[in-house]
């Protein structure tokens, strides 16, 4: 029987929220997922799901499948009743309290939380993407997972304000394309065709990016490959597009690359995947 | 003026509680400090203090250091009116709620946690270390701080079960000694006399590290340097100490290496930190 005897406060304030004990606040021991609420509806929650439970084996979060559901289900119902049918779900899911410092409790009960907000403004005609100098470092063993330790994001992303640039290119300690700040990408190229960064080391592997490579981009047979992606590669491309379970498929108009703006057409394929998805995921219309 | 409508809940229960909105649980943007509390005074937070507010200026998270002395103050005085006057206070700082995404808000406006929980048990007389697989990965921007993104220490700590290794040897990905999960590490050989891991590209700065480096090697005159260290420096060395700011010097035992253990004697330089530490801060007696 593991004992909490804590006394905590908050901003100056006695408090006795248990969540200020959480794993997930204390060392970012979880998860998260961001799922598009669509007409009282989360159209990619399998996706979600099953790429949840994945990852919570990886951190060593048991979690049943059925509890989360129900959380959700719960959830969605009160947000019915508030006439709330768009936005956007967050899921959290932590290790919960306790455990002797980074040594996880002999059961850890993990934490739920569901997040609702207004769907976020975005521009869906196309993009321009800010170049960071923040590196990715290479973690083989989390690479991939969405997990709550997200400061290389938050470096990366207040490396500039303009608000021309909607997000920004990330690249690992070999100066290899990763993905963007909170999308991945896929590039295009008339030697190449459509490739995006292999997530051996580093990135996270977003539900939309799954549903392309699984999906869309057979369905429309368009070939696709997963390569590392260097400074040659970007400088060849003739297309590129950004994806999150969020805002779908996004055209990038532009990118930084040597402190100098390169411009890109959207393309016919770009249309094709986005037209499909939308044939698929009315959300994303 | 950003919005802020969010709607949560908890394990399947409504809440309203702004701290599930906190950037500190959604990406780990927040720092913390393990304080050790004593006689009612925390003799080390000048050194917690300094660091901290070094580190906020990384991460980019604007606070006053007198907010900070305030809310802790204002805490200590709670615990002094239940009569507690030892154990640990955790201080966490996050950025806060808001921002659109990975992006700050225009401004961040800080969130101070204190936590108090007893005194953990630990064992002074020596422990042993176990050997970690989990491998650091490098990251100049971010090493040394001591911020709330510790999946690696979380996976580290938990490659063990067994009661008898009280802390584990994490490597980076060059094979290279970085520190234990939870504290920094000395180790000492005929050859090279004492040596403890450079920390340009993984490790946390620790506080107690910084008081041997700055105070007790120079005062008691023994030669200490920051170097690289390899496997052979572990095979060649004859004595070995960890150190953080709540268990003070702790003689290493025995260690696993290639799945050995090697033991190792305490040795008369150690036994001279310890004493040197505990004149100046009686809490490590």
């Amino acid at each position: 029987m593991e004992k909490h005897s804590f006394i905590s406060s908050i901003d100056g304030l006695l408090a006795s929220s248990d969540s200020l004990t959480d794993r997930g606040l204390a060392y970012g021991h979880g998860l998260f997922e961001t799922m598009r609420l669509h007409l009282g509806q989360l159209p990619l929650s399998s996706w979600h799901l099953q790429r949840l439970m994945r990852d919570a084996a990886v951190l060593g979060i048991p979690v049943h499948l059925s509890t989360v559901e129900q959380c959700i289900n719960d959830f969605q119902q009160h947000l019915r009743q508030q006439n709330i049918d768009h936005g956007v779900i967050k899921l959290i899911v932590t290790a919960g309290t306790g455990g002797r410092g980074y040594k996880n409790p002999a059961t850890i009960k993990a934490r739920i939380i569901c997040v609702y907000s207004e769907l976020p403004q975005f521009d869906q005609q196309g993009i321009h993407l800010w170049h960071c100098d923040y590196r990715l470092p290479s973690n083989p063993v989390l690479s991939g997972i969405k997990h709550l330790n997200r400061l290389d994001q938050v470096m990366a992303r207040n490396e500039w304000t303009d608000d021309f640039y909607a997000d920004g290119l990330m690249f690992d300690q070999n100066n290899h394309l990763v993905e963007t700040t909170s999308a991945n990408i896929f590039l295009h190229s008339p030697d190449q065709g459509w490739i995006t960064p292999d997530l051996q080391s580093a990135g996270v592997s977003g539900v939309m990016r799954a549903v392309l490579l699984d999906e869309l981009f057979p369905r429309l047979d368009i070939a696709v490959s997963t390569v590392d992606i260097n400074a040659e590669h970007l400088a060849d491309c003739d297309h590129i597009f950004t994806c999150n379970s969020v805002r779908g498929i996004t055209p990038v108009l532009g990118f930084i690359q040597s402190h100098n703006l390169v411009t890109l057409t959207i393309g016919s394929e770009i249309k094709m995947l986005q037209s499909s998805l939308a044939d698929n995921y009315p959300c994303f219309k």
